[in-house]
């Protein structure tokens, strides 16, 4: 399975070469595919805040890199570069709110300097560390596509309607993506009749990146209205609705893109059961309720304005970009380190004090 | 109240004027304000299927004047008019699937033609029926408000935040609206606080309409993307959520824009109130399930293109323009004829057995 997987690895939107950060333009796509190149931690953050580079994971990725060529420009500035690479993590660290993977890899790379020795090369230990991250969330969206692959044979081994929200594939991760993966996983398992995407308004990951990704891997995929999940829920057998998370709380709540929530609520309405797929540095211990995870309110322009042309008419937008979506509208959450199902406190800090699998 | 309620009138889409149907192009709003205009059936079947007109009482008022121009042609044509009236009708008919009303106006419209009396001026018979359906829509819009406004005051004499989805207003009527109706009403009586807006997509009758008359008239309302409605339900203090219909079963089951049925379950999720506005029009007592209506599937460039720009992946769309909210997920449905508190077979009976109140 393992190599099927990694052979359904086709699209790469992070690309650490020749000591530059290269990006997939993901506000472009599918139209054009733009790489932008980044060799500074400023860079980095406007292209993570300027949504560039968007998905939890591959926001983490991106971070990990910025804080490696900050400290390049700071060593080659001399002085007390560690003080003035304080800035860089500052700078990053302000980019994006809500996905708590940006932090973790932050504090990453933070406990990394912290443990160099005399002597030692920082930029070397850093790139590693860099690299190790972006390595590790492969791996974890391959441990976690075969998990959430299980879950779904375990309740039925047929061909089934999936339903998506957002865009959690290749181009959120370092790998081939973590709610995209499983369904990735499920398709080559003979398990996926067709997936309904959600076109994710205002910023139509799904529309966009989603529906791209699919069509490109032949995956029968039909993107449909946000406001239609419900619809077609009742009308079209799906058994499952699979999302990727930007913070989870130690309770097992949440938060994830503006529209996740309410499928939640409409899922359970219908027996229709919901998974969450996201890497265990998508888990934020310190907080316990999904009300303390900060939800970033992006721009009205999102709503406004489509493709740069104003489209709405003369009217204030609230555009709040993630909701939280409670542990117990919740079946399942798949992580590298195992499955959580009908997560709970408990359930979640016996997943979080396991030992990882790599 | 009435005449405050009149003052509130502002603006029309639906204007008969010199024998000739004018239509205020709702494709192009609010960018742009141009007014079409129609001197035969066809074209009025055009208009309503390609959404110059939209709106199910607005639909049936275009589809009456639509069969007056056809019978003027056909009796200038000489001959077999009458007959030859039908193709009409057929074309008519043909327009749109869903909405209810396009046919109780077409039905109206032939049996004033059956009771034509020998001598009778046929067009000038037409032609006041055609405006007794505009004007008693009007009619039905004031009445529906107040009664609207009485259920929402009933709960609380507060400023308060209601939700709405698509455009119900004078855009959609012959009035100043249905659910809009009733906003405006609460609106001049101090019972609004915020109204949030449902964007609506595809069609984005929300943001471009709903929003425009809104603004136009100084109530306070923010747009919201569809996926946003169950947090802000959480997060808002929204007290109601009130929408239009486009046809409702003898059971009290609705069908309207797709999205109201998820609006509705996420409302009975949060305990916020879910108020069906809708003329007796829209009231099909021939159907008992909203399982039997008719929905309407629309181009999938509807959700793939925006202004005719390509934003989604080359894949398929799925595009249900509406879905059907059952009646144990409603508290009331508001009419002309009267207010049905937890609609069901019965209640629904009774209603429709009442003596018209004009």
């Amino acid at each position: 399975m393992r190599e099927r997987l990694l052979a359904a690895e086709k699209i790469k939107a992070i690309e650490w070469r020749d000591g530059t950060l290269h990006l997939l333009d993901q506000r472009l796509l599918p139209q054009e595919e733009r790489w932008l190149s980044y060799d500074s931690a400023s860079g980095v953050a406007g292209a993570i805040r300027d949504m560039v580079v968007r998905g939890a994971p591959a926001i983490g990725i991106s971070a990990a890199y910025g804080v490696l060529l900050g400290a390049r420009r700071r060593l080659a500035a001399g002085g007390d570069w560690r003080a003035a690479l304080e800035e860089d993590f500052r700078v990053l660290a302000e980019s994006r709110p809500t996905a708590v993977n940006l932090f973790w890899a932050l504090d990453r790379m933070r406990e990394r300097l912290a443990r160099l020795k005399d002597g030692e090369d920082a930029l070397v230990a850093l790139e590693a560390e860099a690299v190790g991250i972006h390595e590790s969330d492969r791996e974890a969206n391959l441990t976690m596509a075969q998990l959430g692959l299980e879950l779904i044979r375990k309740h039925s081994g047929s061909p089934q309607a999936l339903l998506t929200h957002c865009n959690t594939g290749a181009l959120a991760t370092g790998g081939f993506g973590t709610a995209l993966g499983v369904i990735r996983a499920a398709w080559l398992e003979g398990l996926v009749d067709r997936v309904y995407a959600d076109e994710t308004r205002p910023w139509l990951q799904g529309a966009r990146l989603t529906a791209w990704e699919l069509a490109e891997e032949g995956i029968p995929v039909s993107l449909n209205a946000d406001g239609a999940a419900a619809h077609l829920m009742k009308t079209k057998g799906i058994t499952w609705v699979i999302v990727g998370a930007d913070r989870i709380t130690a309770e097992g709540d949440v938060a994830n893109k503006i529209g996740t929530y309410q499928l939640a609520v409409v899922a359970m309405h219908h027996g229709v059961r919901f998974m969450v797929v996201a890497p265990s540095s998508t888990i934020d211990m310190s907080l316990h309720s999904g009300e303390d995870i900060p939800i970033e309110e992006r721009d009205g322009r999102e709503l406004l304005e489509i493709g740069g042309k104003r489209v709405a008419a003369s009217v204030e937008a609230v555009n709040p970009v993630f909701d939280v979506t409670p542990a117990d509208l919740i079946d399942a959450i798949v992580t590298e380190r195992g499955v959580v199902e009908r997560p709970n406190a408990a359930k979640m800090a016996e997943l979080m004090s396991r030992k990882r699998l790599h």
